[in-house]
């Protein structure tokens, strides 16, 4: 749950890691005062009243180590400084300083303290809200349940992919792609997020044709595959995309979080009747740096909140640069409540992908301690030697070794399919 | 203009700074390759032909220093390496891939490969963009032209301040101190971006209150103040109250970009007949590091494009970490056009703000050589010794200094409200 244990109705919280010149304590009031009632300067209509009623509280500092020289550049350090000192701070504000608002709250909690010269680094931890958010926002519609029910796939994860090569396929050579990984037994699909809307693969006429693929294959097997269309775009482009998808029989929408924002995703999430698929694809500007950025805990319970059902937390072993507990520790996060309120948690689906083939499933496995994920292998299904459908096969015969507890190389004993995979993604 | 000297019609081009202890030129391809038609391994239908027409090609290469560790961690760096090398590269893409739509070019310039292991640093330095975004987009309405019009300043900058306290003032309280300070003469006033629509100062109120002061002084002086009223919100919360503030007499409304995201920022330009004063707020996630992220000059090409008129570029001597030949190189940005066509270079009004007294009003014109630009202090109006009045009068008395060229002091000695000033913000 929310980090403070006296979590209460009336204010935010949020957390910090912050190194500063300054005594931390001092350094920790100049954010409280800036991101509040406060300037460089104390000016008229400042009352005490005001303040103690709008101002926000450093809750909680807890010293961490020293360092002898600053981790980011900043002109405004005082001269003759020898030591930063790290700590995690905790401020509160009054929820009625920004209200229900999630832009608002950004603006308060991640705004303009990233630049105070007071901070050689900062990063936001966590934020805690009240209920009260959940008067205004709607969070996930399906999540993890009603993804399993629109795919009907229980007690194992969805096998996932991602339509390969990203970009320059035609509508009807990804409907030819889709109509192999259906025959596999794929649960789940998803364009590329470079995949929009080009003149070579518009996505009205990529909605039919995979569309119709999909439900023909669903009149065979009464399980419908469940294809995430990019419908990233304006938003009125966005609904409409939507609907055309929905028109057409399909069951989610993808968006790029960060090129869409929150206030388009809580539209979308306003007029959806699909799941909204959550693409980070932009997460490294927020997180590649030790000391300056958002944590995924932070940052995915703003998305959570504003509606979406799958997120994506990058893959063990992936091509990125995420090391594997920091990827466990996203996806375990997309599974806790982020509100103490029954059915209204918020918890999403983590979605595993980045150069996943067979070789991560028996890690993954151990290492979540849940079946509730997406596992997306795009390359690691499309480039299987025997095709498409022996790459979901592959896939599949992984995650029934992982869920058995059975080495992948005496599960494959008996099955080419995930024999040739290992030999492939060695 | 656009930097690569042959900027074509059909292709976008982006330049990043990289750190990587790959080659290079794999590097560079890697980054091409993934943000284009590749992925980890070779796929079926990737074909030659498909590369050809939708692979994103390595333009440049114009190799920098060495350094002996990598400057952001990174999980998959090979074993034994010992330098790293940085680089300038410049990436084109075929237009058609993502078509003219911002969210979609942010998710190809901007999404995932912050996160690749082959780099230890990368920052987006700019983009250049083919015209027929002109064709979608709408660019700022008002710019610097469109804001003198509205507010009747003419060869000189807009003097502006802030609403301090930031946060916790009442609409009556609100609409008090912009009395003063439009019987002081000031030319723009703005919400702090703190001030949303919380309980004690909901916008529809504050709007009223204010504007009926401000329709006041206008009728007795025959020019409008500007008040920038923030309505960052839902979208439908924006268009809403944009048509309140317009109902009420009001010529601008600000919004917090990050907060808000592209589309947003499109739907609002869409539906605005009133100048949008575009606020940075979160813009230190993307600029403090010099290992990650984006820069300004990139960074408000698509806000520009989008729409917004008036863009903050810190201010000299600031209260945050920027130094003083990054806040000028950002202004002179904003007045360059990003497009070659006449009379659509979505050129925007700078905003010079944080911590801004009398004392930067000479450096800021001798730095800039422009009067282009809206120079906003918060505390350094509100504060000042003799009221609110005086410290908008000391404000035009040190640029009235500064445009003839006289020093601050001495164009002080017959001028209380400056002589004021300076003693009070040493």
């Amino acid at each position: 749950m929310s980090f403070p244990d006296r979590v209460s109705s009336e204010r935010i919280w949020a957390r910090y890691w912050i190194e500063t010149a300054w005594p931390v304590d001092v350094a920790a009031a100049v954010l409280a005062g800036e991101q509040s009632a406060g300037t460089f300067v104390r000016v008229a209509g400042e009352t005490d009243e005001l303040r103690a009623a709008h101002g926000a509280v450093v809750e909680n500092i807890a010293l961490l180590d020293t360092v002898g020289t600053p981790s980011l550049p900043c002109a405004g350090t005082p001269k003759g400084v020898t030591s930063w000192q790290r700590a995690h701070v905790e401020i509160s504000w009054p929820l009625a300083n920004m209200g229900t608002s999630l832009a608002n709250l950004l603006a308060t909690v991640a705004g303009n303290l990233f630049e105070l010269k007071q901070f050689s680094g900062l990063r936001l931890l966590d934020v805690a809200l009240p209920p009260a958010f959940l008067d205004r926002y709607q969070g996930p519609q399906f999540g993890v349940a009603g993804t399993r029910r629109l795919t009907g796939v229980d007690h194992r994860p969805l096998v996932g992919t991602i339509i390969k090569p990203s970009v320059g396929l035609t509508p009807q050579a990804t409907a030819d792609a889709v109509d192999k990984l259906a025959e596999g037994g794929i649960d789940f699909i998803k364009d590329d997020e470079l995949q929009a809307d080009g003149p070579h693969c518009p996505i009205a006429e990529r909605t039919r044709e995979v569309m119709q693929v999909i439900n023909k294959h669903a009149d065979r097997t009464g399980r419908k595959v469940m294809f995430a269309f990019n419908i990233t775009g304006e938003i009125d482009e966005m609904l409409q995309r939507h609907d055309a998808v929905e028109a057409a029989g399909g069951t989610c929408v993808m968006v790029s979080l960060h090129s869409i924002g929150l206030p388009a995703l809580a539209a979308l999430r306003r007029h959806t009747r699909l799941a909204i698929h959550g693409h980070r694809n932009g997460w490294g500007l927020y997180s590649r740096s030790p000391f300056i950025g958002i944590s995924y805990i932070a940052w995915q319970k703003f998305y959570r909140l504003a509606g979406v059902d799958h997120l994506h937390v990058n893959g063990l072993a992936n091509k990125f640069c995420e090391p594997d507990e920091s990827v466990i520790a996203s996806a375990r996060e997309c599974a806790k409540p982020m509100f103490d309120v029954p059915g209204r948690g918020c918890e999403v689906m983590p979605v595993f992908a980045s150069g996943q083939t067979v070789r991560q499933a028996p890690d993954t496995f151990a290492a979540l301690g849940s079946t509730d994920l997406i596992f997306a292998a795009g390359g690691g299904i499309m480039a299987h030697p025997g095709g498409i459908a022996a790459g979901v096969r592959a896939i599949q015969q992984a995650w029934e070794a992982a869920l058995t507890g059975t080495p992948l190389d005496a599960y494959a004993a008996q099955r080419h399919e995930l024999r040739e995979a290992l030999g492939a993604f060695a």
